[in-house]
């Protein structure tokens, strides 16, 4: 059972702009259209870089970029394993317009030899969220899950049945509570549909905004192992539409995918915000190591 | 009512590669990285260039730059809008790996005064479908409608109520028959839900392939007709899985949209082929002019 203060949601101490979360994604002018960053050990799950937290960081980099703050559709296509380490995200503003502005990005590291790898390519088209109407039409309803005192953490289960092998240093920062009817996977017993949901939030308190909604919608376990599949899922595109600033309080995050063929599938992920808005909503394609 | 010869899918007469759609997006190899297209007026609702039409192009430039033949994921973003006539289409190999590929391709056309505007900018990586394993895990269903000969077509409806007003050349090459669960909007009764539905084909008979498909996720008239939107529907973003070759006959397309909020909407689309295969995934962010 969940100890109470890993149930509840993180109290804010951390705060926009002064986080872990903030640190980790920090990117510095060097000159117009060159960022420098320098990416976290802190964000890797089994080794691996979070795509979801490499997206926020190009996301950052564009935000100061483009003379629109927020990023309202923005793909990624990833094309080699990043690393911790130094990086170098390289932007260019391909249009600026009234409500809109349009941004591509590369994100490159070094290999050991010294040569440039790419290891991500974005295409953004940023926008103000602040100056959009309040109309909200919206057919969708947020997904039924239990309480977050109801649901399951990484700390929540013995040390020697934890799934996740190897190190998972984000674990440590985020705040995520799985529904316990998308948590079959985790007790050998997978139930054959292709969904996850979860309470999510940032470990340290930080409040989310439509930077960490970038990284919401990645950092869920894979639905792929409630598809009874156990090997790693490596994500091929990813897109995120950013719809509203989420209000303060946890996000629910529900991911779904409807097709596993030919070795690949997409998995769909809303994120919800405590006042029962749809503030995200992205795709993204991955390859299943059947 | 239907005539049975609109009603029926078209007879193969025309094939890949000796079609409408094949000639209207050749590209011309001119040098390395610069293809040169000519945007036909065939492919226009009420003036506007279909934004599949204009993926297609730019689908096909990149499947001959690329070493892979199939859009296995392309994302498009919108920029300006274009006009029949020359364009150029320039592409650039990002990364050429054994499975996949990724590329990023830019449209041009040149304005009144000579000077060249950027029309939509796409990142795309490409594979080789017949090279994918069998395996399929769908559990999602195809979209449940009537046979096309209870479906209704432009051609359906008298002249003093079509609705499209405008020049809608694409009409004659398509074959395109809708679910009337989803035409209240023609009829001036909107359902209110944000879904549409329709027997896809092209009229001159050629059958579907990886680069139709483009052109099959944004065929519809817009959901936001069914949620009581009146206004034009200008894509921001569209990003396209393709999952599988279709099999020969007419395709299945739906579309839904779960959140019109602050003047921007999803429109999702699944197109099945005539074997019940969820063949492409589509997702686009569309303005919405309340």
């Amino acid at each position: 059972m969940a100890e109470t203060e890993t149930a509840e949601a993180p109290t804010a101490r951390a705060t926009v702009g002064d986080s872990e979360f903030d640190r980790d994604t920090a990117v510095t002018l060097r000159e117009p259209g060159v960022h420098d960053a320098d990416l976290s050990a802190g964000w890797t799950i089994v080794n691996a870089v979070n795509g979801g937290y490499l997206l926020a960081v190009v996301g950052r980099a564009l935000a100061q970029a483009l003379p629109h703050p927020d990023p309202f559709t923005i793909s990624a296509h990833y094309l080699t394993a990043s690393e911790p380490g130094p990086a170098v995200v390289r932007t260019e503003t391909v249009r600026t317009g009234r409500g809109l502005s349009t941004g591509q990005a590369s994100l490159v590291q070094c290999d050991a030899d010294g040569n440039e790898v790419e290891r991500l390519r974005v295409l953004a088209s940023y926008g103000d969220l602040d100056a959009l109407p309040d109309d909200v039409r919206t057919s969708a309803a947020p997904p039924s899950m239990p309480p977050p005192e109801h649901c399951f953490g990484a700390d929540d289960a013995p040390a020697d049945q934890r799934s996740m092998p190897g190190s998972s240093a984000i674990a440590d920062r985020l705040w995520l509570k799985l529904d316990p009817a998308t948590l079959g996977w985790a007790l050998g017993q997978p139930s054959g549909k292709g969904e996850m949901r979860a309470w999510f939030g940032l470990a340290d308190g930080r409040p989310a905004d439509p930077l960490s909604l970038l990284l919401a919608v990645d950092a869920l376990p894979p639905t792929a192992f409630e598809m009874g599949l156990t090997g790693w899922v490596p994500t091929v595109e990813l897109t995120v539409h950013v719809r509203a600033k989420p209000a303060p309080g946890p996000l629910r995050v529900a991911i779904s995918t409807r097709n596993l063929a030919g070795g690949f599938l997409e998995e769909d992920a809303e994120v919800w915000d405590s006042a029962d808005r749809l503030v995200a909503q992205s795709r993204q394609l991955a390859r299943a190591r059947l």
